[in-house]
């Protein structure tokens, strides 16, 4: 009996299937694992500061009080969607518990509202430099994009973000922006920008999903309103995450929407996966009634600061005289940009081989700029690797610069 | 403030979103959680029997042995891929851990199963009595379905099924077929059927869904391979599931598919919603490992099967002369047929004024028969609850048959 089926395949495939290629991303990411490499290639928290010990209290806790309840299926677990609503009234949100949609993470929130406004051949903006996985969402559901412009400390400008929602004179069908700590570039809309983006929304008709992982991991400057609290016209589409503020494993996220959406996003969702674990929603209520989300949320920004200092430290030091970057308030990545002739993509082997990971810049460019810049993440690594890493960068640019 | 978002909808929806109707099956397991109502309308497993103590022994383990690795992003867990290519090959399957991929849940391998190999406007062929969940995927992409005419005692006929696949000289893109105790009829293939099923796919060249959520959970006869044991075209593509013999909250399932489609598999379930929980998926090895399925699965099966006798003993006693029903082997639901004048979905309102509520058969048809029929699941009440409600059920039916 041979182990690995071995026939070709001889059925076709979807059309979007043919198109396929192997994930970049994740082939770098994975190459990045190597244990003689320093990666700044993923997108991870801080493993060393994951709340174990918090969340084996919550488990313990759910188990104790709710049972085998925790283990079935049942409806999105309604205190968890109240917990979610208050915090989005504390950030300025009107917000209330019919508003609230229960996701598997911030990626799937992503791929439901794709599903619920895109057409193949349609267009949607997306930010000039922006994350891999609302391409992913846009190209899935056929849409063209358009890329708004973007200054790289401040986020994308609202004048060229209006005009490319109305270029050709057809609207585009959604408009997808991260407002805080953006990745790749690690930029925050500056306040101005935020009611900006809304009004240009409104004015467009064009809806706006506000994509929102990152901004409780702020260590530097002032907590913003999230663009949704400007959303006069209810076409601001927001969604959170619990991944990066309390553990990837949990899978949970959630849409703020218009009520009368909900019905279809739960039929919407209900044909890509049922449901959300009734046991991990559960924790992650519990997680956040206690207060851990607080505690832990200052645990990570602490370490999180002190790992971008010291990235930002050794920049200066190795590449102080070739290369500029972006200087966060929070989150997880910052960017470089090198000498224009230099081509991150064709350097990744040359740094590979001396041991240091990161995303080449393309692979987040809407169009096909920014060849010249690269994505480093400095939350996984303790300052001492994050010296030593960007050591072993440097002497890859330094030779070619 | 107003707390709840009172616009209406100002934008554009999707094709598929304009079409989206609420969830009738959704609604009617709602109705029927009320607790004056003894309902047969859910697919549950038995909540009483979920397996509290051996899951919390489990995620005890893991989080000890395994740490914060376990709340972490991460590669598809390989023990996990380990143990179920080892079950697989148990069953008959060759199967290594190459051809094994996780998934949240047999829905969700059916959605990047559909993403694969589906294209608006192409065929598909689905049982004429299935899973509603098959028939949304269908749908969700375009796909024009074609019925298989089944027995409903020993399931799906092979002829006409390789007629439903090559109908009007178009081969379909895909098949679809619950090899044991089908969903809705609770009828299971017979041995002949099962190879003649792949050797039908084959001829035909069409790839064949094998959805088997069911098949450990038999309390009578002799355990069968499944179709994909007889595929030596390599077209079948088998989907397992947790989530009826350890618990739908750990929202794990697999899909045993050619080698060469995991890297596409990959990036198609990226885009949905990056991975599945690094915990629940130790959980679920734990869980395995250490024998508890083996174990739970003998308890379930002796529980199901005094239910499946009571609600038996119980359709004899007060519908004998009206109605014929299937007696399964196995697994969670039978089947009932009452005279031919009767419109079970008509029903409905008055069945559940009386306490007591079902699933129309219309709702599982692809052909729009079956009117007069009705899904009843007997795994999630205990035997005087099964007596207490088919003696509803018969008192409404009697009035009118």
């Amino acid at each position: 009996m041979p182990l690995v089926n071995p026939q070709p395949l001889t059925f076709p495939l979807s059309e979007a299937a043919r198109h396929i290629q192997r994930s970049v991303m994740r082939d770098l990411i994975a190459l990045g694992a190597r244990p003689e490499v320093i990666s700044f290639a993923g997108g991870l928290p801080a493993a060393d500061c994951l709340p174990l010990d918090e969340i084996q209290t919550c488990l313990d806790a759910v188990l104790a009080a709710e049972g085998r309840r925790a283990l079935q299926y049942g409806p999105p677990y309604p205190p968890l969607r109240e917990w979610i609503a208050g915090y989005m009234r504390r950030r300025g949100v009107a917000c209330a518990v019919e508003n609230v949609f229960i996701t598997n993470g911030a990626q799937q929130a992503l791929e439901i509202l794709g599903r619920l406004l895109l057409d193949p051949g349609e267009p949607a903006v997306v930010e000039a430099l922006t994350f891999t996985g609302i391409g992913q969402v846009m190209h899935a559901h056929g849409a063209r994009l358009r890329a708004a412009a973007l200054d790289l400390e401040t986020g994308v400008d609202p004048a060229g973000f209006e005009r490319a929602l109305l270029e050709d004179g057809r609207p585009a069908r959604v408009a997808a922006v991260i407002p805080d700590f953006n990745n790749p570039t690690g930029a925050s809309l500056t306040p101005a920008k935020r009611p900006a983006l809304a009004a240009a929304a409104a004015r467009a008709g064009v809806p706006l999903i506000e994509d929102d992982p990152y901004s409780l991991l702020r260590y530097a400057g002032e907590t913003l309103p999230p663009i949704k609290a400007y959303d006069d016209a209810g076409l601001v589409l927001y969604i959170g995450s619990f991944s990066k503020v309390i553990a990837p494993a949990l899978r949970l996220g959630w849409i703020v929407a218009p009520a009368d959406l909900l019905p279809r996003l739960t039929v919407l969702r209900e044909s890509l996966d049922l449901e959300s674990s009734q046991l991990l929603q559960r924790v992650a209520t519990e997680f956040a009634q206690r207060g851990f989300l607080e505690s832990h949320v200052q645990t990570l920004n602490a370490a999180n600061l002190a790992r971008r200092d010291a990235m930002q430290a050794a920049l200066s030091r190795e590449l102080g005289a070739t290369a500029s970057w972006t200087v966060p308030d929070g989150g997880l990545f910052l960017w470089v940009t090198l000498p224009a002739h230099l081509d991150t993509a064709a350097l990744f082997p040359a740094a590979l081989e001396n041991g240091v990971a990161y995303i080449p810049g393309v692979h987040f460019s809407a169009d096909g700029r920014h060849a010249n810049a690269l994505r480093l993440n400095y939350s996984n690594n303790t300052p001492e690797r994050i010296a030593e890493g960007i050591r072993r960068l440097a002497s890859v640019i330094k030779e070619r610069a």
